[in-house]
This record gives structure tokens, C-alpha cells and sequence, in this order.
């Protein structure tokens, strides 16, 4: 058979709250094009403030030292402080760009980056720089767009994440590892542990669109993300099912630890999600890989700015998503007023 | 806020190649809608029988003893033998039904099962017997469908999934054990290992319609489905970055192991996926649950019939989700001529 | 460039309501699959009778003389009388089908009708037998469909459609042109008139789904329609704006005549559309078309059954698409409770 | 039944080739963003202010007099010129606002406009001045859009609209009318004829996406578009079979005249599309209409600026929105390789 690519991709998620992100690393902008955005909502700038932070890369040691003003201009959707019901754009123009880092592409392609099958698939077309859209820069669009999420969420619903482990280790305990791991030029897995509670039980739908395949793939789609797993997750395929049963019980609650979704619906519980990133790519020891010129294994010294660790970034972008995907089902499944 | 459910759900998968569910365990038939097949591929009758006989139940020890004939009527978009490029119908009647069994709904709702959920959903509308459209029953349309993707899929790209482990055991001790746990009447956890080769390198899209985040939606749609893990999965989150880059070899290639997709796109290696599917909620020890009619704890003894373990029937589902996903993102890339 | 059709082709409408056509007039069976129906809507079976009736040909002089029994199976997503929220199967069986007049097919393709196109499309391999997929036959299933969704539209809202013209007259001699057409082996344009009263103000959507554009799509998909108008259509493009403008009265109500939907939203004032069928292509005089196999020109006499004029039929479809394309938006915009 | 608005609203147009638009006339922007547009196609810049110049007002007398300089800023999805196959944002900024113009709404709606039913819809929270989402200041992006679409289209197919008539007139007759008119403060309505030729036959797809239907939906959201014809449209309805009837010719051309497009795929005729539009709302005549604040009629007097006819400022929208659906069917079915 014929191999004819046409090269025509997507970057949408969502069915009746649709995000589109756009934007390149090293390019003029990232961003966010929500449509589906019900009206008559006060849109918290303030709240939009302490969001942006909150991803927001050099204040922290385990964070990279590139610089981002992450200003959110709202350019469309919104009026006298309120949203319109029509699309809202969100812009955020890049700042403090070093294309010269980026210089050893095509011919040395990082490992562990997407910048080979990207320029495979764009036969030369995409903008690898800094990672090009494939970058954790284009997830500031998305904290954005989960940012206006929040005041269309009743606000018994609660969605929280929160850093889980650092290369398999908690707290005080994994800050050290982490530095340490920096130190040595090095780069260390991680999990974020997020939590969804106060849904209505039968929120979300059969199948495809229940609430953990809906979930699974916007988390999935987070860059670095390796493995997502719902109520007891892996751990389940070892149990009993007199063991992993959840007994209704008064009231047709749940004990705490209870499944909080099945057959992608609600179950009054809380939904436990646990999301595993893989070690960052980019880090700055000396590698060795393909350089296609030469056509042979290079050294790669990787300079740039890097996180040794991404769940304590990650961690404002899983909260986001996660709104944005609960806000979708809420407004297609009635939920939700506008 | 005013909460105001309007039950409108979806059982759909897929953009170019769109496959809809139908059908209730207890009711007329189940089936699958397959809208945006290509013309001119040959339906493979023998093979279709093949793949249908792969999931069908009462064909093992470990699997529940209801007869299901499972003969698929092809009812459109097949002219002697050979696809149209119009919509197929792929229809099963449902045989050996018996609804006595599940009597003890909805007043006594199983735990681990969706009845109390969808029941409050579809405020007592939905059909409740044997699961409704949340059995595994549905699974035969799945398994249609994605016999029929095959031949639209190149021969060299390679969909293999096997039993990976059942209550966390392999081979002759995973088999031992769980003929125990059913002859104790409980049911054991497992996982389903899936082993995806051939893809071109930049095969795949970014963000969330990558292969990743498509696969992770349509798996963990299959029922019981509780944690999906790609490459080194939760392993990941232990590792270092040294330890976990691939380095491109001679002619970018990748060792073995090496992850098989990064943001979204083919790497040119195998992309291994684990699926970890809980113990089977449908046990026949007695279980204690809240009884709505009584208002009160009850004991609950469901009499039926049941699988003790699921990979050994979610294997041939695993791999059908996963053929529909890859032939959906093959159309749409244009990857394949139909 | 390079041309390379995948012939991935798509037969759905509706955006949260989505109805999947399938079948071919002379294949196994025609119908519809619709996903998002909403829950706890009774299905009125003896409604669903008398509106598959009035598509029936074979009842009036200036139908085709094809036996339908157009028996209605509604296989999944109804259960004790009542819609579940889950995908409704409808499948309609074909009978009295003569695949024998259409032996002149590939090679002898006849003018007006879309034998020629598919089959360059399709490579030859779509079914071409009586039109195919292309077939009014196929408008049982719409028919169908816009049956159910009857019971999920507030009944003051107020869908009908009735024959508005054939050959430019109405009435009695709209009836005595046609039976002549008829007598003399040909076929003659007509039109439909819809009218759409009840929709609360500012129901719709602004631009590709406003009321206008999305009703424009389905009715323009019934086989044989040629033009659309919305208000005074044609007509106003030979008007003044002092003429047109429909100022609003007192309670913001609009006079008798006024624009019904304004930008794609409901004014409150009764939405009136005008449907143009073209002549059918099938006439019983002889032709002079192209004939393939022989290379030159050929003479062409059409047998089969047909209808010589299209309003009378197509009446019931313009409500039924119509009545799906309301419910849609309706569902969407949270205008119905399900 | 209970009546729950949400508002969620779209403004998106596409399958595969995704253009979502937004803005409002009076805020800070408007413009496109353009999901799935295939990597390495030459952005033409100077087509693009060509094309942004032939919509822009103030270049004729038949035109308002805003000033708007429409320069296109293109923030994502270009790089070095060429097209990376991610997401394009052409952004607009807008300037020569007076929106002191609009303040006489909501209180004083004005007739044939939008002002009303999207003051209702969305609870009075939308942007009214100037007309907001609904102004043809939108159309902007659709204009900016279809110029970047150009480039993925074969050259040999051309897309072609002129101004058919202006209040029923062409030519000479048909400027002289319109500036009568225009003098008079009144408003004319007008039509655009478009022309598609070169596509290959069979391009497109049965029912609810072949050419007719899409197009219908699309060109049908052009603001005041009022009736949408093809082929002999209107003309169809008063003809017979054997003189509307085009007979394949040597080769399986068609005569010119023929019908373009059959059941929704292209003949290898021209397609011939006519466009009727009102004519525009906005005239500065005086009218008379509610008053919701005197709860009386009351005189208005729109005073702002205003184009007395649409078609000649329409002309490059028809062509625009054309392109962008003949791309996203060209890209869907796979007769562009991107």
C-alpha cells in the first residue's frame, strides 16, 4: 500500500468546552482558544494571577531558570468583566526566547525528545526550537484556559493535585534526592496524586466519554506523563475481588479508599487519579547519540534551561486539564446552568 | 447553581474512522456502527469468526459459562465481499439471556458494579439486567469492528496483546490461582500486555490526539480497566533521566526497550503498553451491601455467571480498541490509501 | 501534487444528537443509529407507524410503485416502552427489491444521478443497485429517527412542512400537471414549504451552528434538493431595507411575515423555509447517455419504479430533518430537560 | 419541561481542517484559529494582504467608512515562512472603534438586526456594540483564513464568486441603483454568483458532508445571507426532468450548465452557487420600533457607518469560506497529500 502522510494535525480537546491549544516555544505566542465558554460568568483575573504563578518555571531550585512574565491577555469573550458565552482567546506572547541553544537540531536529535519524529512527520516543516509545540511552554495556554474552568464548577466540586513522590520518595526526603539529582547535571521520575471529589453520582457517561477514559487522555497528553491509574490503579490487578469490592453502604455512600468512579460514572466517593512522569529528557550531562550529519554517535551537551523533575510543575497543569475535562462533561451532560 | 441533568450520552470512538456502540447485555442484540471505513477492503469472513471466537465466553475454565453464539450480521456498506466507504452495521442478537437473575435490581445494587450510578443517571430508566450497555457483552461489537480494521491497516504493522499476569502471577501459577480464587467463589485482578510494532516514525499527533492519549482513552473505556501504562510506565517514576533516555542509534534506530512514542508520535520502536484490570465485581461469595428498598445492610448472593479474571477475555478487546485507534489515526494522517 | 483518496466517507448529522444513517436500497436493510438521545422520553410506536406511512411510496398515483412494509426494529436504547439516554438502533429490512433493472450499471450511467461519481470515487466498488446509499430509500431511516425525537421537543414548539409547489403550481393543478408529467414518461420540479413556530427568543447558535446554516446542511443533504431560503429568500434580494426590516412591536413580538431566526437565533416570530427538489433523474423516457463499454453514445431506457415528482415524499423527511436538527441544538443549548 | 439555557455556543466550521473564529466588532480583536492545516505550505503574504484588502471597507462608495487597517498578525504555526501543520492563529487587531455609536442598546434594539435575540440568550451579558460576534467585522478572519487555505488547494481548482446583481440589476445599472439608494439611506439586496471548477469527480461525500450540504451550512453563515441555490436552483423547481436531465457526453464530461455536484460529490461540472442577501438592517433612515426602556414604540436613528448593499463586500467572503470547505473535504478524503 501507498504511504501518503497528509500531515494534518489536531491540538483540541473537548466536545462542548472545546480548548484548542496553539503556539510554538520559541515563537511569537502560546496560547488557548476556548469555545463553548457558557456566559454570564465572572472571570476571576485574580485567580488567573495565582494560577499562572503557580506553574510558572524559576521560582523554585527544582525548577528551570528561563524567565516567563506568563501575562494572560484575554483578547476575545469577555466583557465588563464577564464572559460572553462566545470564544475566548487567551494569549500569552513569549518572552525571553534563546534560540541559539537550540542550534545542534535537526542533526543531533535529543534523546528522549520528540524532536526526531517531528521533523520526520513534518518532513522538515516543524519548529523544533525549544521543543517547538511539543514544549511544557504550550501548557501555560492550558492553566490558563483551567483557570476560567473554575467559576463555571459548582464549588462543592473539588479538584486537587499535589506532588506524590520524587523518584519514589516523599517529602523532605525527595526535595534532597531531587537536588542532589540536579547537581549531577541528572534529571528524576515523579508522580502527581490528584483527587476529584463532590461529583454527583452518574456524572459522566458510558464508554469512550466516562469520566477515566475522558481523563486518561487529557492527562496523558501532558508532556512526560507515562502511566495514569484510577482508584487503586495497578495495585488492583494483584487484589481479591472480596477485597476491591466497595460495599454500599447507608445512604448508598462509600467507604473512604472506594472506587470514586466505574463504568465512567460517578460514584458519590471520592476519584483518586495518580499520574507518573518519566525523568526529563533534557539534561545536562553529556549524552551520546545519532548525529545525522556526521551519520554517526555524537556527544551531546545539552545546555538550555531544565527541570530535574516535573511533578512539582506538572502539578497547576494536571489541576487544569482535569478542570477543563470535568467542566466539558458537566456542561454536555446538564450538570452545569451556564 | 441549579443541577439539571439532560442524560444525552455518548458511546462513540474515533474521528475519521467513528465507531459507535449499541446495544444491552439483556436486550435484542448488541453491535457496532462503523462510519468512515474505506472502500475496497476485503471483509475477512474466517477471520471475523476468528476474532469473535477469541472473546466469546464458556471456552475456558476461567471464563463464565454463557453461551453466546456471536454470529455478526454485516447489514450495509459490504457489496460482494469487499467494503463500499459507507457506514457498516455489524449486528449480534443476544441468545441465552436469563433476566430472572438480576431480579435484586435496583433495590440491591452489586458493589463494584455501575447499577446504582446509571440507575440514579437515568432516574430508573436505564435497563439494569446483566449490566445494560456497561456488560461486557458490549465488547462483541468492539471486537467486530476491529476485526474488520484489519485489513485496512499495512500487514507489517504489528498488534499483539497478550495475558500478562493474573493476581500479579505468570504462566502454570497464574492459572493454579486463579482456578482457586474461583472455586473459593471471589475473583483475582490482572493485566493485559500490549505490544504495538511497525508504526513509521512521526506516526501519531500531538497533545491529545497523540497515541498515547487516544490509546489511554479508548482502553481504559474497556470495563474493569483501572490503570494504563506506557514504555517503563509507573516504573518510570522511579528512574533517572540517564538511565531512562533512549539514545538514537545507527540510522535512528532505538535498542529494544526503548519507549515506542514520545509526545504522541511513533519513535520507530515497539510502543509496549500495560493494562491493569481490577478483580471482576461480580462475585458469587456472599457480600454484604446496602439494600435501598429495606434501608438497610443486606446480604447479597449473585447467582449468574462470571468471569473469575479478565485479561484472558479483555486480551482480544485490547488488541481490537487498539487496531480501531491506530487504523482512526492511520485515516487521518493519511498514512494508509483505503 | 500528489492525489490520493482514502474515500473515508462520513453519513452522521448533529452535533450532541448524532444520528448515523446506514444501509442501501438493495442491500439487507436501511435505518438509523442515533447516540444522545436522552433518557426517560416515552417512545410512541403507533406515532412512529403513522409517520413511517407518510413517506411510503406505493400510496398515491404520484408515487413509485415499490412495496415497502418499512417495519420499524428499534433494537438497543428502549427499554419498557422508554428511551435509556443510550444509542437507539433502528433498523428498517428491505423488501421487494428487483436488483435486475439496474443490470445497465456500471457501464450505461444514468444523467442526473450520481451512479457516475461514486463509482470514480468508490474505484468501482460502491453498490450502485438502485441507487446505493444515494437512495430516497435511505430516508426511511430519517424518518424514522425524526420520529422519535418527536417526544424530547416541547409541544408548543411546532414543525410542518407541506408541499408548497409542483411545476411552479399549487393545488389542484399542481396535481393534474403532474399526473400528465407522469403519463408522458417524465418528472417534474417541485417545493416544499416548512414553517417553524414556538422556539424561544435567542434559541440557535451565532454563525456555523446558528439555526439557518445548520437546518440549510440537512435539508440540502435530502436527495434531489437544489436550494434553500430562509424568510424572504430569493425575494429579498430584490428588496429595500425600509421594506424588509421587521421592526420589533410591542412584548419585542414581530409582525406576521417577519425574519423567524436572525444570525442563526430564534426572533420569536415563525421561521419559514423554502425547499427547491430538482425533477427526478429517473424518467421513463428514453435518454441519450454516455455508455462506457461501447465508447460512444447510447440510448437509455430506465424501467424500474419512480416517483415524478419529489415534494409529496419529501414532505415527511423535511420534517424529520427538521424535527433532528431542533432537538440537536435544543439538547446542545440545554433548551430541553431530556 | 423545564427550560435550562446554558449558552454554550460554537463558532467553529470544519472537520479536519478546523477554523473556529472570534472577536467582537468593538473589543480588542478579532481573527481565525486554524486547527489542522497540513505542515509545509508557503504562507503567501502578499496574497494575504490582497485578499484582506478586497473585504476591506472604505475603499468604494458602496461601502461604510470604517477605517480598519486589517493587518493580520500570524502568531503560531508558521515557521520561516512556511507552514508547520500546528494550529495557525491569524490575529487581528481592531481599531477606529466608536463605540459611543451603540449606546442606545439594549433599550432600543434595532430591526433586522441581532441586538434582541442575543440580548435574551445570554442574559444580557453578550457585547452588543457594533454587533459583536455577530458583526461582519468577523469575517475578517474568515477572509484571512481562506487566503492561507489557497496554498494547500491544486491550482487548477478554482473558486470564483462575482457580484451577481444588486437589487435585482447587473452592471451599470445595478452601482447606479445602489448609490440611489444609498442617497436615500435606505439599504439594497443583492446576490453573489460563485463558480467551483476543477474539482475531480467524485470529490466529496454522500449526505450530510457532500459539497452541497457543507457549503449550504457554511455560506449560510455569512451575516444576511438569506438563500442559497445550486446549480438551477430555484429555476429546478418549474422544470422537467428531460430538459433538467444532463446526459453524460463523450468521455463522461458534461455540457456547461450542467449540475456541478450530484448527491453531494462533483460531476466534473462547474459547480454554479447563487447567494441571495437581505438587505443590510443597518439604514439611516428613520425607523420606528420598541422601545424596552419606554415600553413604547419609539423612533431610532441608527447614525454609525453602513454598506447600502452586501453582495460587493460579501464577494470575498463567499470565496473564502468556499476555500476553507472544499480544503477540509479535500483533506478529509485524501485528495491532497498536505
Amino acid at each position: 500500500m501507498a504511504f501518503q502522510p497528509t500531515y494534518s494535525m489536531r491540538m483540541r480537546v473537548g466536545s462542548n468546552l472545546v480548548v484548542t491549544l496553539f503556539g510554538e516555544s520559541h515563537g511569537p505566542a502560546v496560547g488557548a482558544l476556548i469555545d463553548g465558554y457558557p456566559s454570564g460568568h465572572r472571570i476571576d483575573a485574580e485567580q488567573l494571577l495565582i494560577d499562572m504563578d503557580s506553574r510558572k518555571p524559576g521560582t523554585s531550585r527544582l525548577a528551570s531558570m528561563r524567565k516567563e512574565s506568563d501575562k494572560v491577555e484575554i483578547l476575545s469573550g469577555v466583557y465588563e468583566g464577564n464572559s460572553t458565552g462566545l470564544p475566548i482567546l487567551l494569549l500569552i506572547r513569549n518572552e525571553d526566547v534563546k534560540s541559539k541553544d537550540y542550534s545542534f537540531l535537526p542533526n543531533l536529535p535529543r534523546p528522549g525528545h520528540v524532536d526526531h519524529p517531528i521533523d520526520i512527520k513534518t518532513d522538515g516543516y516543524a519548529d523544533l526550537r525549544g521543543g517547538g509545540s511539543f514544549s511544557a511552554r504550550l501548557t501555560a495556554g492550558l492553566v490558563a484556559a483551567g483557570s476560567l474552568s473554575r467559576s463555571i464548577l459548582p464549588k462543592d466540586w473539588k479538584i486537587e493535585a499535589k506532588v506524590g513522590a520524587l523518584g519514589g520518595l516523599e517529602g523532605v526526603e525527595a526535595e534532597a534526592l531531587a537536588s542532589q539529582v540536579k547537581k549531577a547535571g541528572d534529571s528524576l521520575g515523579s508522580r502527581v496524586d490528584l483527587t476529584i471529589s463532590g461529583l454527583p453520582v452518574g456524572f459522566g457517561e458510558p464508554w469512550f466519554d466516562g469520566i477515566e477514559p475522558v481523563l486518561a487522555r487529557a492527562l496523558m497528553a501532558i508532556p512526560a506523563a507515562r502511566a495514569v491509574e484510577f482508584g487503586r490503579g495497578v495495585e488492583s490487578g494483584v487484589m481479591r475481588g472480596s477485597e476491591h469490592n466497595d460495599a454500599w453502604q447507608d445512604g448508598m455512600s462509600l467507604k473512604p479508599g472506594a472506587d470514586g468512579a466505574l463504568g465512567g460514572m460517578a460514584t458519590g466517593a471520592a476519584l483518586k487519579v495518580r499520574i507518573t512522569f518519566k525523568p526529563p529528557s533534557g539534561i545536562s550531562m553529556p549524552q551520546t547519540t545519532f548525529n545525522k550529519a556526521k551519520n554517526s554517535m555524537d556527544e551531546l551537551q545539552i545546555k538550555g534551561r531544565h527541570d530535574p523533575v516535573i511533578a512539582p510543575r506538572a502539578r497547576p497543569v494536571v489541576e487544569a486539564v482535569t478542570r477543563l475535562v470535568i467542566a466539558d462533561l458537566a456542561i454536555k451532560g446538564g450538570y452545569i446552568d451556564g
